[in-house]
């Protein structure tokens, strides 16, 4: 089978990786050409555009933004010069709505699309551990299942409208930032207190809050170090603008997001986009400080 | 070993039984006197008065809330006639302040004061798995250490400063309504893009957020059942006091609890009080009906 | 000349009347048949569609809300039909989106089109007091203004650009809800402090915070009287709705337009819709109702 | 009739010197002996020590805060020495709380305790047309009204609980805090808009919403200029915090004073505490820049 791949930041390198490690033949294409490069000594075929990454029977993309994959994908015409069959497996955290238009514009051109965002990091990724969010029609998905096993650890089917997978895996998003917040807050009181945050961190992450996000963004809350960036805080803004976008599609609020939101503008705004998220619990504390009579450190 | 126990609610009862089973002289006090009773037939004395239960080396409290201890230890005159050496092991969530009230009274005394709040609930405490968070006196703590083991899986010690105890126990319940409040959002806005948030819950409780909050509280929106409580909305509430008054107690602000504390006034100004915390869900839900210009169920 | 309206609800009617006044040729129409047939007693035309109503020299319109503009100018293919030289004034409060959308369209068809919404309730339409905020094409507005100060004490030029106008009106739709939202906050806590808030209302409105706003909306929180409904809560919904269009737009939050949201969805989930706005100042009170452990009044 | 003074700031110089017109025997005393100078040169007495001004009939305190009364009044034993008949007359914005507490130990002397906070800038006291707020003994109130007709232009009567006065000029600053955080939003939600907020203050300012809030505050949005401070931020969030106290004594929240004691913490932590209150459009305006992924200036 011939794979095409577009995309290859860190999570999109790491996948398409284990893809070819099973054998089959990988077409790969990105906007710089040396993350290309690497994958071609691994055994890829560097695909000069996307057009010809898209001459493949199932292509996977992992573009960066909405507005990257809309630039690649719409504004340069490729999709409307395509036709199944042909399967699309996009990666990528997109909007909702976005979603909709995608499945949307490439039904009309008699091709499978098919949402499956992933939950993991780089390293996550790199061992074959995620979490795939998939979503679009059914006999699609079940021809690439076996490849979704290529680099994950499961597959989590949520129906045959796109968009879906899309919404779901905003939602989690919104717990990990929530979940950041609430332990930004819980630190500044138990500091005001005269306990260290890392003492509450150890406490939680070992019995009612296991798991990898209170233990991850709790270990960089409890010792307040947030570079080198693991999830900048810039890009957990862009993540909260997506689940509010969601929101707004189908009326709703979520008055934490908005919260989160204006704390994410206010590290922005002084400097710290692009430290990592956990540097929501520094909005936390110069506001501790200010209460005090101080001003934030510069 | 002499031992007192006031307070034999549903938490206070598994305890001081646990306590019993390792052969220890008991003696009980409650208000009503049918508690009592059951664990006399397990072993115990039962205390004529609160007094009684004082005449041991080491006491117990569980008493329900800030305004039940203050009315039998200090309202009665009873810590006023205490005489050291004896330690009391409060074992109740209570305000930060009022910590720092009954340890200066106990030290007027030449008493010992531990608090050592508890982490679980009546079914954790009864398997003696609850996690102990302990501050107050070294030496005493020391003593009361092998007691303290009967009762539950780890015992934490944050140092000489009792409150310090409270404080933390308040930020783990900070956590705990913080993520109740985060799955009521993200279950509105998967539901409201067609999917059941139950499944966003087992998604979550077995990738990022394992341990038992996620699963448990999220199992109660996931299935929008409220009912029997497992914890009250009005007791969730009451906690919630405690936090914000503890973070006024240090001159900060916890905005996501202030936004918890509003809706958890609206559930109960709507006749949810005696519904579990997880009702919560349904605040929102009820804003998401709103928005679509219905009105929320009687 | 040759006038168009169409649109006579409370302010439609009230205002073309004053157009009528002056001698002018006025073609009303609306969609229910009642309202137009008191224009013609008073001596305006009766236009049997939409349509018709277009065949005039300047074209008023004053509709429910964006989607019956859409209904009657768009999704009917009217609009597409029509032809310069024309000018279209709408007078309605509109989504800035959908006025950059309209200006377009109307370009398009080298038809003016001004947007000029108006500060003030049908009794002020009635007394040609409004104060009309205005932008669109320069020349098409002085041909205009002869009109406008037929029924409104001022205009206010805002420049060329017609989606400025409701831009600016939905700024002080904001200021208004605001100012709603925080005199229901303050009665709250002056009559938990045993004071009646109509004392503060009559304090402020008569000092610090006169005009109209605090004054009206004041009188019915000081008397807690929500009916009849001058401008129903879930109007307001709508106008705080449009804010937040507006504001998502361009990227920006306003957090007291998120807060007064879910508060107005509390409002309407528990049956208040239809109340005035200052129905506000009952979800406040609502909320110091639970915190003493009662319910609200069904 | 013997009246003193203590507390001569801009607010109380104004005052005294009012009183001292009348031709009243006025004896002042300050912290910093200047101020005193000055009203001495205009006919006042200098009181040496706090004692010696209260050796009068009626004594006026205009302090800076709580502290300030605190130290002075009670932890100098002065209160515990004085004895009635005397009239202590409290023009200062202070806690609920602590009005409470004074008037409880007036009372316990003998002495009648009026407090009678003020509504107006040093401006509007120089020239007698300060709107006083006033609770406390029936009698001793009129006894004391000559007085405040000499400094005010109305005086509002709210009862012979001294607190209430308190209670009821806190919630007036809460309107003005809250029209300023609105016009702030407002202000962004313009500007992004390409419109300039200054048109917006003047449009609203001459007819929805007239006074010297809306038309001063606005005025320095509009313009951006937020020195010299006529009321600094710092001062705001002292005021926010006695409103916020105000409202934990009775058990309610305000969400809008919680989310005004956000930003200017914001401000505060940001270098912003003394310039004037107006400066919390700058927090709006710094969110909207990181929005765009711009930083705050310096």
């Amino acid at each position: 089978m011939k794979i095409g791949f577009l995309g290859l930041g860190s999570m999109g390198q790491a996948i398409a990786a284990n893809l070819l490690k099973s054998g089959h033949e990988v077409w790969v294409w990105n906007r710089s050409p040396e993350p290309a490069q690497k994958l071609v000594e691994l055994g890829a075929h560097a695909a000069a555009t996307p057009t010809q990454a898209f001459t493949a029977d199932i292509v996977f993309s992992m573009l960066a933004d909405d507005k990257a994959l809309r630039a690649v994908l719409l504004d340069s015409g490729l999709l409307a010069q395509l036709k199944g069959p042909l399967i699309h497996v996009n990666l990528a955290t997109i909007a909702v709505a976005f979603a909709e238009e995608l499945a949307a514009l490439h039904e009309a051109q008699g091709i499978d699309y098919i949402a499956a965002p992933v939950m993991g990091r780089p390293n996550v990724a790199a061992t074959a551990q995620l979490n795939i969010l998939v979503a679009g029609p059914e006999a699609a998905i079940d021809r690439v299942q076996p490849l979704l096993d290529l680099i994950g650890r499961k597959t989590w089917r949520l129906g045959d409208k796109a968009s879906s997978a899309n919404a779901m895996k905003l939602a989690t998003n919104f717990l990990l930032v929530s979940a950041v917040q609430a332990m930004s807050e819980a630190a500044v009181l138990v500091t005001r207190h005269d306990l260290p945050s890392a003492a509450l961190i150890d406490l939680v992450s070992t019995t009612i809050f296991t798991g990898p996000v209170y233990q991850g963004y709790g270990a960089l809350i409890g010792e307040r170090r947030y570079e080198p960036a693991a999830f900048k805080a810039s890009l957990g803004l862009k993540d909260v603008d997506l689940i509010l976008a969601a929101a707004a599609d189908v009326s709703i609020q979520l008055p934490t997001a908005d919260l989160i939101r204006a704390n994410l503008l206010d590290a922005i705004a002084h400097g710290e986009g692009d430290k990592d998220l956990a540097v929501l619990a520094e909005v936390e504390e110069w506001r501790t400080l200010a209460a005090a009579g101080q001003t934030a450190p510069d």
